[in-house]
């Protein structure tokens, strides 16, 4: 067991009430009077994260977009985030970064924390929005028969990665300035059977869903539009697209652009099926330690 | 100015629109529908906030407790905690203090990030509560002629510490679990013309209240309840007690068990005064930069 899951499995273990039961989901749901608020927290810690050198206004563009992308996939509305930030070479940077990401979603900046510390800094934001449609869609509503679609193109996260990290002059941005897809999550909300962002790469995501369902899921590869054909695998399984991963229940189609890449099955052998070829172990489908 | 003021500056300039108004304050007040919502959201850095050898489970209870005092100033019932953990040594005794923690208050953990990193550890805790009272007190509603009242007793923490530092054997408790006064504050909070915590001590929180409220307050040091009698301006400028200060307006008492320690006057010269003296300056009034 690694050492989060471990971390979780104790944190579920000692808590005797209802404590700990979204930590490896992406958001909580809380009913409050007549409201359904969706709650997210992400953190992003240098060396791990991000590279000491990254323009700290990416790296505050990306916390604020993982974090409206969680909110995203599950039709909410944001109302605001609150930030932990730790000061540090770049403060400018990142306090630029995180205006523009508000700026550019009309999300207000409701509070938070600054701390001094030494060593990689470490940074952590809350995202908190109103839920558009109820029941709000989860990742464990996928139901055997179910079309399976993703939005736009894999892969293109990597590329920007490549791009910058080789500094060949291509387009960075898709890794540095991630969208995250608040419109689509909301037109889907009222249809999806289930729904995620696709953070940690299609096949772990895929996979995850299919666990959480309880189901299988069976992606044909040639339908996944590919940022690099050449390199299937390495699109399906790297992270930071972004894009929303949901289930459609039979005779429906997508009222916002996006591919069918695949079936619900039941819950057979595996969880995952890539053109055909079960899929039993995680390890290796993505990036398990965002 | 100080590189926290800075950054808290920079994002205002840059957050053209609602940004950052509650950056310098403890909580966020939102308005969903017919809630009001309290959100809060602290960080504590190893080195920085706690000792390496710390216990976890304590660094977990305080990272609770700092958040739901929070909520208490607000006269708050918490609905809920999201964590940021970045997992390291102690992982265990942080998940069993946290579990402890939101046991002893009936909080659930709503959910959460756990993430890896190098270096000295990051945590951050985001609480979320419901108004009880609207208006939700402020720090900014204190009014000439109020009276300013605290609960408790100050210095507590301060010599839980120095018990814990020189292993000493007393009761190191008031420091490594302090107790978030919720009912106190939901007793006070349709009172109360300002409230807030003490955790930065009693002579900076007074001193941030009367800045907020646009007022002086007046401290008769003789009236403050003091752990050692002996060193009254270290217990009023050591925070980590976690009491509430507050105002009434005149002719009102508290409802609650708290000692009335100085009166709000027209803002004059200094925004503080001790037993008469002006104290212009908030250096060295408590711990400014938690």
């Amino acid at each position: 067991m690694s050492r989060e899951a471990a971390f979780i499995q104790s944190l579920r273990a000692l808590a005797n009430h209802s404590a700990a039961r979204n930590l490896d989901d992406d958001c909580a749901v809380l009913e409050v009077g007549a409201e359904t608020l969706i709650l997210t927290h992400d953190m992003m810690v240098e060396g791990t994260h991000y590279l000491p050198d990254a323009d700290m206004a990416d790296v505050a563009w990306k916390l604020v977009a993982s974090n409206l992308s969680d909110l995203a996939a599950k039709g909410a509305q944001p109302l605001g985030v609150l930030v932990g930030h730790m000061l540090g070479t770049g403060d400018d940077r990142f306090a630029a970064g995180l205006a523009q990401a508000l700026a550019h979603y009309d999300v207000p900046l409701l509070g938070g924390d600054t701390v001094a510390g030494s060593g990689p800094k470490a940074h952590g934001l809350t995202a908190i929005g109103r839920a558009t449609h109820v029941p709000v869609p989860a990742r464990s509503g996928a139901q055997a028969g179910d079309t399976v679609w993703v939005t736009g193109t894999l892969g293109r996260a990597m590329l920007g990665f490549e791009a910058l990290r080789d500094a060949s002059g291509k387009d960075s941005a898709p890794y540095r300035r991630p969208v995250p897809l608040l419109a689509e999550g909301r037109a889907l909300a009222p249809l999806a059977s289930a729904m995620m962002d696709v953070s940690d790469g299609l096949l772990l995501d895929a996979f995850r869903m299919a666990e959480a369902s309880g189901v299988s899921i069976a992606i044909d590869s040639a339908c996944v539009p590919l940022a690099a054909p050449s390199r299937p695998l390495d699109c399906m399984t790297w992270g930071d697209d972004y894009e929303l991963l949901f289930a459609l229940p039979p005779g429906r189609t997508s009222p916002i652009p996006a591919s069918m890449i695949g079936r619900v099955e039941p819950r057979g052998f595996a969880p995952l099926l890539l053109d055909g070829e079960p899929l039993v172990n995680p390890e290796g489908l993505g990036y398990a330690h965002k």
